[in-house]
């Protein structure tokens, strides 16, 4: 008897007919002699609801009172399964963050959690029931509900798993496991089998939208075997697990694009010191994530600074940034937004020359002009004009080989 | 300075537009110096969509997961009007029922509120802030939420009202005021300016809908000061309160109807102890509410038992009734969907002979039948045919004066 741990996202439970859907691939869990643990989003559409809601009653609405509406999604979505499971004869209890005691920070829309009460989730267990537990949502230490950011549902599994020492997390989801790149944009895209945290993290961070990145850390760090699979069939599925030897013959194991950004460059700053702390230091106080940075060799005491963001704080960024070039006595601010970035992600990268050169040679020879260059020990992501988005990844994919399996 | 409660209904809310028109009312008493604690029901329309999405859920939900659901309604008013109310640069804070610690019973559906924890909500006020509270839910002991019944946001407005010793709890609603009679089939209907809590208690359970009777019991309890308002005019107001001199002039205050009735005969029953609880303990089991209950005096043994229930338990109370009477050898059962009930209502009519024999009198000229009496000290119901509702109510209302102030 396992303890397995299914969360499903919003278009598996986007209505009641779903919903139903759901509760057959519960029940066979529960059949096998699982003890089984259900974690929830909001109907599809419903957080965008709600959050179009808040914005209707006020511009910047209060982050409290904020996450206390958006959190309603996954008390409906919880709550109803728990009674289509009840009605079928299924023991079946919903448990809201402060029901459970899924303690978080204080940070509101971006909750981080701190510990997991387990006790209520097991005695129900005990009893054999099913237990379901609305995702994206905590409380802070004075009861305050928090949410976890975008795909916070995610994290919420895999906190369940960790904390409850799950056999197995199982992420259902509207496509059947984690591919090479975007099958929507690439028909050559092939889904894999394995993949190991690492990279499954960097594709999330840069782009892959089908598990949210703190999750995948997460699982990571508590070890949590996380399986991505399709509610809407039962082929398929990638695990994403520990680095194994198996997984090291792969040089690049995905393509990833992230079509939501922009570029910010700051010309002709004074090069001494203090000054990238004035600038990046006002739009991390405004909780604008800066993305990818670089420096231009210093000439004359002066240097360009350029950066990306994502393109709905680039407004803001904007006003932030030209306010601050002016005080450290920079020349202007120069804006694009017509800006996406393409990454290659692989482990074997690490120890394997080539790959960056391969990838400079493939946009390059596509007319694709690279704008900005990021590295990190298993990631290289290039800045590139949007309309390019598609051309670059297919050729990458081409490149790297990636769909035929090594 | 002075403490008080408003609690403004789902018309008062039904919208953003709305809920920044009550914002105005709110401003106004927390200018005029005091401390103010809101309660707000869910957007008219909301609680129903809730219900129905979990009856197409289930025929019969789990009540924990029912209560928990619909609960959700209170959560997105309460916390869209705080974040207008903050946006306004008041400082405001909404409160769940787990938030407050609204402790009630574990009747799901109808839950009893037990005790309120006012600890989190005077220190808020302390710091200045409006406190916007969650109607019609609350918690029981192991932190299920619960919710108080139809029209429960009334009783949370008056027992908030009540715990934190509030100098008055306004009920801002979509009419002016309580009423001699339903100004929608009675043209000469008359605001009242006051009414004594026993009025307005038996108003309310004969059909009234201006407040839900348990408030008007706990409001008496606890000797609340209630103001019945409109949200959409300055206009008017009722109060409900004590019994003063100026109220015993009036002999009846008012008329009411309920037109939510059934009626069920017991024909030919065997007169014999044990009967009557044989009939209404499973009605009772099935919570469902009987009302007025006449028994014949008996003849030979046998006697005849007339009660009334909701029409929308009719068809289940018959099935009850019908296995029930044959078991104890009654002849047979007769229903009769079409019944209504009319009341008048006075605290003078415990000291004032002839009202009953006025109302009969009255109803008897207009050629309208009484199928069946009941009466307390200060109310007196006839159950007739519903197509003569309005008929009676007009007629009773002239016979008794009701169009003048006394």
């Amino acid at each position: 008897m396992a303890l397995v741990v299914q969360k499903f996202g919003g278009t598996s439970v986007a209505n009641i007919k779903k919903i139903k859907n759901v509760v057959q691939k519960i029940i066979r869990e529960k059949k096998a002699g699982h003890d089984v643990i259900v974690v929830l989003s909001a109907m599809a559409g419903e957080t965008d609801r709600l959050i179009a809601l808040a914005h209707s009653a006020s511009e910047s609405p209060d982050e409290r009172e904020y996450d206390s509406l958006i959190s309603t999604g996954e008390q409906v979505t919880v709550t109803l399964l728990a009674i289509v499971l009840n009605s079928m004869g299924y023991r079946a209890k919903s448990f809201l963050g402060f029901q459970v005691q899924i303690k978080t920070d204080k940070a509101y829309k971006k909750a981080r959690i701190k510990h997991i009460d387990t006790e209520a989730i097991r005695k129900e267990l005990k009893k054999g029931a099913i237990v379901v537990v609305a995702g994206f949502q905590g409380v802070d230490d004075d009861n305050n509900i928090t949410t976890l950011g975008r795909g916070g549902s995610d994290t919420s599994a895999v906190a369940l798993a960790a904390a409850l020492k799950a056999d197995h997390c199982d992420i259902y989801t509207d496509v059947d496991g984690v591919y090479t790149t975007d099958p929507n944009i690439c028909n050559k895209a092939r889904r894999l089998d394995k993949i190991s945290y690492d990279e499954m993290l960097e594709m999330a961070i840069t782009g892959a939208k089908v598990l949210q990145p703190r999750s995948v850390e997460m699982a990571k760090k508590y070890d949590v075997h996380v399986y991505v699979k399709s509610t809407f069939s039962d082929q398929g599925g990638t695990l994403v697990t520990k680095e194994d030897k198996d997984m090291e013959r792969e040089i690049v194991s995905g393509i990833t694009y992230d079509r939501d950004q922009a570029k910010i460059t700051v010309v002709h700053v004074p090069d001494k010191p203090g000054v990238a702390a004035a600038l990046f230091s006002p739009l991390s106080d405004n909780n604008i994530n800066v993305d990818m940075i670089i420096q231009n060799a210093s000439l004359e005491g002066f240097t360009d600074l350029t950066f990306t963001v994502s393109k709905k704080d680039l407004k803001e960024a904007q006003k932030i940034v030209e306010a601050t070039a002016k005080a450290v006595g920079a020349k202007k601010v120069e804006v694009d937004d017509q800006v996406a970035k393409v990454s290659v992600i692989g482990v074997g990268m690490a120890s394997h020359s080539g790959v960056a050169a391969k990838m400079f040679t493939t946009l390059a020879n596509e007319g694709v002009n690279i704008m900005m260059i990021s590295t990190s020990e298993i990631k290289i992501s290039c800045v590139i004009q949007r309309k390019y988005t598609e051309l670059a990844v297919t050729v990458l994919h081409d490149a790297f080989g990636l769909e035929k399996k090594k």
